[in-house]
């Protein structure tokens, strides 16, 4: 039995996969805005107006030239002339038309245009009706609750960057700007493989009383780590034979992109055990290149990257907590620069309560609970205190992750560290 | 023209929509587990079987008698007999049927069954194969490198409780489970409607120009927000009339629910202004009941909440900003009600780098950036310099948001603050 190949370490792994992860290729496409969200930008969107887009009245009240309100007060009201829209449409009146002269006043509401000649909106509790003319009780300066027109952006400015992640309100800035296609990163299509005799599909059938196999489960977890980022498209089980597993890597890699079982990349999961891992990594050395195998990682190590056909190939360990955590450290840098995200996932900063032990010279992955105590403004974490790499659990009760660095001895109580928390 | 109801606290507002948000009511589903990504839980789910399910290696080596290991050293090691397993599949040996007898041992990967006999597991880096005898140079004590069945989780064991957001790795613990069907909350369906004659739909038209009016917004934004958690059914565009806007209400929410326009509540934006705001209000009162109109949050000041044939219906303001504030202060702890979701959201806690200003009597809802200085380990967070809630940009710029209580003037430079960020 071969022992194991030398490690390499995070950083240069990580450096390997990013090489293979080359923006310029990445394809672009041109989509509905409707259809953008929790897409990637890839272009700069501009505004193609002023916003807003005309001065407008920031508060209800009236439109009124400020200088006509100068030392008005509770005791000596100014009193100003109501000028009636000659549009009317419904209960709402039209500022269209409308002109401000000395003296007079127009009722305006949040987000109207500013009527021609007036300057400034005096605010409705600062005035009364008395049929058609107005009483104001307070003097507003020019400019007082108004808008003015490209005070939030202005023509031509960027308002959204190639790289950005589109959310909720991004989608309505397109909306905004009545920028009806936008380009976006095409999401890449990785296969999800997994590999093992031991496996079952859960879908079709369940392990007889005594009988030592197990339910596929990274197939699962992989595509709906893979999903938010890029399509998934779940290969199934493999059998741990060299033939089949050749022939269903380069099955998927080679066949015509037109095909449903087309795929951009390949994650391959299983062969936890030294055996199998050399077996599976061997697939891929005689398929195309292997370009490392093990990484000083934990759980996590058996973790391995090749090109097959001038495509990415993950191997990833078995068990699913090791399967997740390569993922996180590996597999996700690599689809985020695939598709061009530029953003950082936000962390948050806690304090740990108890030693969150690691040894140098591997980076460690460590499921965490985040505690918060009441009226603290801070929040603590603890490791979740199972180990081992098969143990599902040990994900389902934490709230996210801490990754230790190789340098480092692990993590003392009291001491500051970033979580990363599902999302 | 009528003046602002008196507005009501937050605290009030959540209250009143809270007691409306029956979860009793909540309809529960059962559907597959793959297809249970983000879906919330609505049953306990146990383990039908322990975990480990049988004593198994947690290293790669030998399992022994950790008693023929003892007094083992690298210039005295111990000789045991290598053990061949009866079936052999493919490249790796199986351990079925394999017993351990005294001064025995056979060569184990991570996760295999310990063989009858066995208690123990030396790890390769400590053995040495010469033939069919294996050097052993370090003891091992029994139970070593071993998981032990229903260490990590017992049969019968709650492993995901009801009310948990499905994560990745919580639908890979069901496939562990062969848990093939589970029980999940209903994705409630809500209707977004739009009103205000100055909107055009962004998709079919564009305004020409000098035309005062702009891209209906808040149908793209209250969708995109509402989705991660309930369906969403855009009813589009609806103009100020009283007539068609009680039709478009009553409508959505009588109609069978088998039809493509039935749902479960609705969220109406639109009446930013005085008048337009008691105007929608009003259809919702002579409709079935207003509980409430006008709440103390800026931005958002202009939001109601009512009844009609039993379902919720959110009157929410135009300004695509103050629309956000009202839906994540008031219709997301809503729609996390409805749908049983236990879980709170996470926040960073970051200090302010300069003063927040905020008026006490009100809850405000402030965009932020986080920024974070190298090496520091903590997040600092800085206001959007922009003010009025037509702003788009304050959302497209910011991170997240900070809520600022309404007995509150503010928040100090250097003070902690809580952030939501974005998701």
């Amino acid at each position: 039995m071969k022992l194991f190949r030398k490690l390499i370490s995070l950083d240069e792994a990580l450096k390997a996969v990013l090489a293979y992860a080359k923006p310029a290729e990445t394809e672009i496409e041109e989509i509905g805005f409707d259809d953008a969200l929790n897409r990637v930008l890839a272009e700069d969107v501009c505004s193609t107006a002023d916003s807003p887009p005309f001065d407008r009245a920031a508060m209800d009240g009236y439109a009124i030239r400020a200088e006509d309100s100068f030392g008005a007060s509770p005791n000596n009201p100014v009193l100003l002339k109501l000028i009636k829209s000659q549009r009317e449409k419904g209960k709402e009146s039209r500022v269209e038309g409308v002109e401000i002269g000395e003296g007079e006043c127009f009722s305006i509401q949040t987000g109207m245009a500013l009527p021609k000649g007036s300057n400034a909106v005096v605010m409705l509790e600062y005035t009364k009706e008395r049929g058609s003319e107005l009483e104001i009780f307070k003097p507003v300066t020019p400019g007082k609750n108004v808008s003015f027109k490209g005070e939030d952006v202005k023509k031509g400015e960027v308002v959204l960057k190639e790289g950005k992640l589109l959310r909720a309100h991004d989608v309505g800035m397109l909306a905004s700007l009545f920028k009806r296609s936008v380009k976006v990163y095409k999401r890449a299509k990785f296969g999800i493989m997994s590999t093992g005799d031991e496996l079952l599909n859960p879908e079709e059938a369940e392990p007889y009383e005594g009988e030592k196999r197990i339910a596929d489960v990274n197939s699962y977890v992989l595509a709906g780590l893979t999903e938010p980022i890029a399509s998934s498209y779940k290969i199934g089980i493999v059998r741990d034979n060299y033939d089949k597993i050749k022939t269903a890597i380069s099955g998927s890699l080679a066949v015509d992109s037109d095909s449903n079982y087309y795929c951009d990349g390949l994650l391959i999961s299983g062969g936890s055990s030294v055996g199998k891992r050399d077996f599976i990594a061997g697939v891929v050395e005689d398929s195309g290149e292997l370009v490392f195998h093990g990484v000083a990682i934990r759980p996590g190590e058996p973790t391995g990257f090749g090109i097959v056909n001038g495509k990415p190939v993950f191997i990833l360990p078995g068990y699913p907590v090791a399967a997740i955590s390569a993922f996180e450290l590996l597999v996700r840098p690599f689809l985020f620069a695939v598709h061009g995200v530029k953003e950082e996932r936000k962390r948050i900063f806690a304090v740990a309560r108890k030693k969150i032990p690691s040894a140098v010279g591997r980076t460690d992955f460590v499921r965490v609970k985040l505690l918060c105590k009441e009226n603290k403004n801070e929040y603590f974490v603890e490791p979740i205190g199972v180990s081992g790499s098969g143990i599902l659990s040990s994900m389902t009760k934490s709230d996210g992750f801490v990754v230790i660095e190789e340098n480092k001895e692990g993590v003392g109580a009291g001491e500051k560290v970033e979580v990363v928390v599902w999302e």
